[in-house]
């Protein structure tokens, strides 16, 4: 799992402070990147953060509050004047078309690359992209508008051929692509080799899971159970709670909750009202509940 | 002049780097600021310069592309969340509203304040804001686009009542503001005492003129002759003047030039190429030509 990155790009809330840009993150995997949300500036911190653009063909955007996706124009326009040439997709409410497309066709025009918005239900998961070795999905969040969390998971790998065992059965070249994929071999003489002879288990699928913007919610632990890492918002402090619920957000407290509910590795929290400089309370009070959870930086990258 | 400060947020062209956001500055004089063009980032640049959001309610946008103009929903929508109640104006083509207004209906719902769009003629000089002290007006610059600079301009001040002569002459309270404006004074026998032996000149007023962007234009003259501070891109290097002509920007050795023409104080130099990591090259181009130039740099202020 060692060509897996996440970097966050933005890991404020609403308002921008001096340290923290609204919300953005890629996650880089398989020679792919995706971008999640896109606040204002993230073309900015693409660049202060030294973010290939090349590969990053696929942005999700979990809802529309202006935090969450005011960067796309800025960033669609700067990868116009870079000359890329790939296509770009879009997943996100079906609102968003009708809003951002005049503004692209002012002020975009001649595009080197097509735009695609491509819409998504927010009320229930939905398969948003898939290859051969990643499957996103979009699961409902809770929030004051419609909002989704995605899952970025790698596909079950293929098994690990023991080359003695496969010498020792002469298994011939074009059997083994179907071995790795778990069939059993079959002998010239019909004696049936079982899969598990000449195989050993594959690598392990790493799995992401994002949630923002949401209140606390613990029907969305079916959808991220088990994963390796999980961000979940926690804008705000447990002692906070009530301006949680108005707002409905979440507080780092029940962020460490679901995470130990949803029996995850380990836990990020970002999304962090701008009223705290000190984030460490909040690092802490999560810790409480799961001590496997870090704090995200704009900048910070994360090596999986 | 001493209450007069230009900040720069964003110094840079259409496409951010590492140190350079896209062009927005706030010019503070007589207890209001004023906003000229307000790209990306422009309301983090604003926290992070620590610049106040209370007294500025007009924004100057010289032209419709994106690096001048995609901050302004994020603005606004920040403004909201905190609670501002003073109306904004925002000068600018008219083209910009019924691109901008269906964000704002969407993104920034309950606005405590209401925007207003005050659309200018970009092809003449046109007043956008007077008071009782200061005048702003736009005058046109040559651009892919249309595009106009903007001359700040504080009105003539009251002349300096000497004290001593004013007793001399038994001159009643009622009478001084009439003289200050430069009234003579004529005694209760009919004697006329000349303004220029009760007063002294008033204090110098401040002007500022601001030119992005535009290709080299002398036409542009006669708008900001004699300026205290000048503004004007310098997107390129001399040695680029192809691209500068392509592109329809001016070099340094360009802006020095119209800088000297237009006999100004003092030359600013931004809007700079992200091709440009080290600046100097621009700077002392420019100085070769008017030697009392500065570079502008993300956070300057500039106290006048």
């Amino acid at each position: 799992m060692s060509d897996i990155k996440l970097q966050i790009l933005g890991s404020g809330s609403a308002m921008p402070t001096k340290t923290r840009n609204q919300v953005s993150q890629v996650l880089s995997l398989h020679n792919k990147s995706f971008m999640i949300d896109c606040g204002e500036a993230t073309q900015v911190q693409m660049v202060r953060c030294s973010v290939s653009l090349s590969r990053m063909n696929h942005i999700f955007i979990s809802h529309l509050h202006g935090d969450h996706c005011f960067g796309l124009v800025g960033l669609i326009s700067t990868l116009g004047m870079k000359s890329r040439t790939s296509d770009l997709y879009i997943h996100t409410h079906a609102a968003l078309e009708p809003l951002l497309q005049p503004l692209l066709k002012f002020f975009c025009r001649d595009l080197p690359f097509k735009v695609f918005f491509e819409p998504y239900t927010q009320s229930s998961s939905e398969i948003l992209f898939e290859d051969r070795g990643i499957i996103v999905s979009s699961f409902p969040l809770k929030h004051s508008l419609p909002s989704s969390g995605f899952l970025f998971k790698e596909k079950v790998k293929e098994r690990h051929a023991i080359p003695e065992k496969l010498k020792f059965y002469n298994v011939p070249i074009k059997e083994i692509a179907a071995i790795k994929n778990g069939a059993d071999f079959i002998t010239s003489e019909g004696v049936v080799v079982p899969n598990a002879q000449l195989t050993t288990h594959p690598s392990p699928s790493f799995s992401y899971a994002y949630c923002s913007d949401t209140v606390y919610d613990e029907k969305i632990i079916p959808y991220i159970e088990g994963v390796n890492l999980l961000y979940h918002e926690a804008t705000f402090l447990h002692e906070h709670l009530s301006k949680a619920k108005a707002t409905m957000h979440t507080t780092a407290l029940q962020a460490a909750t679901i995470a130990a509910k949803a029996k995850v590795d380990k836990l990020l929290i970002g999304h962090f009202s701008a009223r705290y400089t000190d984030l460490n309370p909040l690092l802490k009070e999560a810790q409480t509940v799961f001590p496997n959870t870090c704090l995200v930086n704009d900048g910070a990258i994360f090596n999986l």
